[in-house]
């Protein structure tokens, strides 16, 4: 029995909030159950110097909790003076995911930026956050086309992500807090719109993890994401 | 003409949502029009080495922009590796203006951390952040009296904030962005329930101003903070 | 009585003594009673980033206090890998007030750098700094001028700081440590050549302030001023 | 055809220089053809804050590569002022990965760090890093062992590490820098004993990959750790 | 000819002002000619965390350079956020020689810190540092003598320091800047009252240097600092 | 009795490995006895800001110590944010001793970075990395000439450096750890192919020394120097 109740196989509500702030290209609050992000797309007429006068673009991204988003208030990163490895690994993986959807060539010499903020966190902070900031980058580009500034969609595909585990020896979708803080295997996916795999990572907390075990996470994961990216396709339609 | 339309003497709608995140012991949402801050009040059971073994407790702020909370995005200060002067003393503002409402004996060897995080600027962030605090603040204080952890209550008066400035020749009450990137003068004032002056921070932008403008300024906003203030406690009420 | 035997209205006795390091285009110690600051300015042939090809010059100041400039030692800023809060605070502060003074077009592509490092703290640094300052600023801007760099004054008012305060439920004047540590409203104001306002900071440390007190500082600190830029003045014509 | 001719299943030359330094308690150089990584595993007989009093151990790893352990020199972390987000997310990746295969109750207030410094990088350092790791801690923990220390094994199992990807179209084991830099899918595959997995990490670069590729690359990886095991319990045996 | 038209043999004229500031236990002002140093030192009542326990004090140095005491502005090492290698390494020269003269058993678990603050420079400011830090020790000594904190002398021998080089082929005694930043070769050395060396630390600059070159700059510079001693004992006495 | 049984004049082994790592220019795995350093030397067609445009080149060192290279683990500077005073005095000692043996101009408008990492300390790290570094350099050098990107050796002499200092009153050769930690002065010598000095750097670590020790002490270093020179172009023309 899971904490919340849910059937193994069943993700929490999933809820996308467009133009929640009103200055980014593209901004949206994706809540994954308590799980609350806030994810905006922010485009730039300026590439990173490695990429200086090749006529492509970049995409990356930037991560952060609020102090108070989780149960125990955390140090403020801005007042360390640094981001944590967790992070800068989050960060790096969101960033990632996303350029995976794009042709970076065809986005011109712009950087779109894509912050995520973790307003309030209850596990699957990075999924949550991925998932909202194909939204959020699909607004922009949106944006830009209807603008005239983009001729042809640079987008090729849709991105989405979710959590998969075991927890208390079932694989569950969509893991929160609760089970997120006890599971013996945690692995997060990251699939494209044709159901093919952009990131797999999968990590044995408690104890290690069996071919089959791997097989039945990836089942587990495959089906949670189309439903996910249903739910972000009908967000944009609104 | 204001850019907004507002009389000289017309605050932006204000509005208060308690609970708007859920782990901490105190969570507003305050908007001074499209300024939106999250400010949300964390208690924990242990005071800063200067206080130790002093029986007094320690009320603290920290302040943070997201980075697309503006029209144009701002580096984040978690990837820069350090918070900049503006917001150490904006930082340092909200804390002073606070502890001046709470009798720090009365609270026992606690921090209170009030975290002021800026969704959407406007102007008038600063001002907007205090304001809300203090409801965090009394959020988190009734939770304690609640449950028998504190006995009397601590808070020994209302706090508010409001920025007036001299816009085009014209004293006005609590800026926006439009008003406040090209005001003659800014002032910010924080006040008591009372009626009396916790912080008078003027500065001259374009021009200095008289003794008779700084007069007109003091009024404007005494006014405007009363009505604050009785939407603070309007919020409390509900 | 006051700890020092002044009267409520008696500024401490000031002291520029000009020259006093001999790299510097303008080199000023300034002293109000045991307080004592070198400022020196720096006049660079470069603006910053945000000015490059406006035409027009910027004025800048750094703020630092030797480790043992004070009772007990404080750690070094340049050890502990950086500025405080009060520090950046300061030197905003000084910056603003400097530029009021100036008109940055007539200055050409030049920073102007005061550094104003405080030799022996009693009290009153800020305002002694912002004083001493502008004494520095002169020497540099008139050497300027004798060399025929420049051509037009760009200095277009004289600025004078003066910090007032409540102790002892008395409005006192230029509060030396003694007082400063224990005053219960603490008051920091600059101002121009013409008695209008530059900067007002006012901050209730004990007990919020009434608007009479505050009118009452208002008065005291603008006649303190008054004698104040007498003096810059005089230390000039020598 | 890969570019040094392997097959496709075939991994590099392993290697193992078992002492390589004298000081550590563990200290092996591996190779895996062309990447040489020291791991030394040094025994402190203390633990992390968040651990005191609890009766138990900890293992940590870090990592490095020297400024010139690749074709062109990178910038040393310890004269930039930080480390990056891939030797952060390398270093927690290799500290997870060897708590897998430690009962840490067993060890005792002892923490127990893996520096992985890399001397010469031709691809899969950190999969070189986790397989000599396991070896350098294995040393360590016979050390203990051997005086007394200890009188328990701690070490649950057997950890190995290697890479797998496509590479034009191909599946193959153990990519060095050639592969690497223009492979379509990379994957680090960590492996016990058993046969379990520990963790797996797969990343799209240049295409996303199908359910297909990812079952061929987790069994050519399978076969790949059983191989790189054999080979640390060979170099143990000596 | 030397720029200053010194004789080879001839230091600059050397002036201790004791007392310059009122806070320090020790304060002293040494001027080698233009270069202008101010020397602290502060008695704290803690040692470092190595030495707690051990009944044994500690003393150490600080230094730094006001940024405009140089002919061009350096940058602020606080505003920089770290202090240059050069900094540090002077800072270390420091504390050594200032060790070398004390008996650190006999001092008690007491810091003492050398502040070494440059506020002009003019050539030899390390030597200077060294030679006005242990006129403020002895103050601060003599304090803690005269308050009976301490009954016997821990000082047991007089240090002082001076620069030698070969300036145009020819060896001098205490180099000012415009032979310093022309010489070939340059020497600080660092000796007790008793003649004896505790530090020699030379650099060819232009050229390597010849054995006998080394001979010639030794004599030099013990001569040199005979005198320096002598200087410092007739400030004590005053 | 030295520890290690040497004769006081007996330097320990000296062995160079050439080509230890395959991707820079030089690179050369210096042993001074169980002290061992890699050193290699790095070509980079560009020079710091201070130097472009005028023609000529730039020689730079970076010093580092692997963790474990030390009886007690040290923490990694890189994971601390910055290298210690001692790192920082180290690498500009080996910088300013390798450019003492080029001639700039010639080398065109590169930078070579020698890069000296402490695989295994044992005493004389400095010593050994400046010797190590000179053959790394002649390397990357005979690269360079041999390629035809120099016509002109720009290397005017050959550099290598050894310690000598007093242990239990004997003036010795080549101090290793034992040594070294219990030496009563320390000195390092960098000398050139014609027997000149380039550094001189001596400290009275337990007494000071007198001119007499001193005289032995460069005897018997130059002594040293000669035969380690010949150890050089040995391992040169291998």
């Amino acid at each position: 029995m899971r904490p919340s109740q849910r059937r193994p196989d069943e993700a929490r509500p999933i809820r996308f909030t467009r133009g929640f702030t009103r200055h980014a290209e593209g901004s949206v609050l994706v809540e994954f159950g308590d799980t609350r992000v806030l994810c905006t797309a922010s485009v730039e007429p300026r590439v990173p110097p490695f990429l200086k006068g090749k006529g492509q673009g970049w995409i990356t991204a930037e991560y952060g909790m609020l102090p108070r988003s989780t149960g125990e208030r955390m140090p403020r990163e801005a007042a360390r003076g640094k981001q944590g490895g967790r992070t800068l690994e989050i960060q790096r993986l969101i960033g990632r995911a996303l350029r995976a959807a794009v042709d970076l060539n065809a986005i011109g010499e712009r950087t779109i930026t894509l912050d995520c903020d973790v307003l309030q966190a209850d596990g699957g902070t990075r999924t949550a956050a991925i998932t909202g900031a194909w939204v959020a980058l699909r607004e922009a580009i949106d944006r830009l086309l209807a603008a005239g500034e983009l001729t042809v969609d640079p987008i090729e595909t849709q991105i989405a992500a979710v959590s998969v585990g075991v927890y208390q020896g079932v694989p569950v979708l969509d893991l929160d807090y609760a089970e997120d803080s006890s599971a013996e295997t945690d692995m997060n996916l990251v699939m494209d719109g044709e159901g093919r795999f952009i990131e797999v990572q999968g990590t044995a907390e408690g104890h290690p993890f069996t071919r089959a075990e791997l097989d039945a996470l990836l089942e587990l994961g495959a089906a949670g994401i189309r439903s996910i990216q249903a739910a972000q396709r009908a967000a944009l339609e609104v």
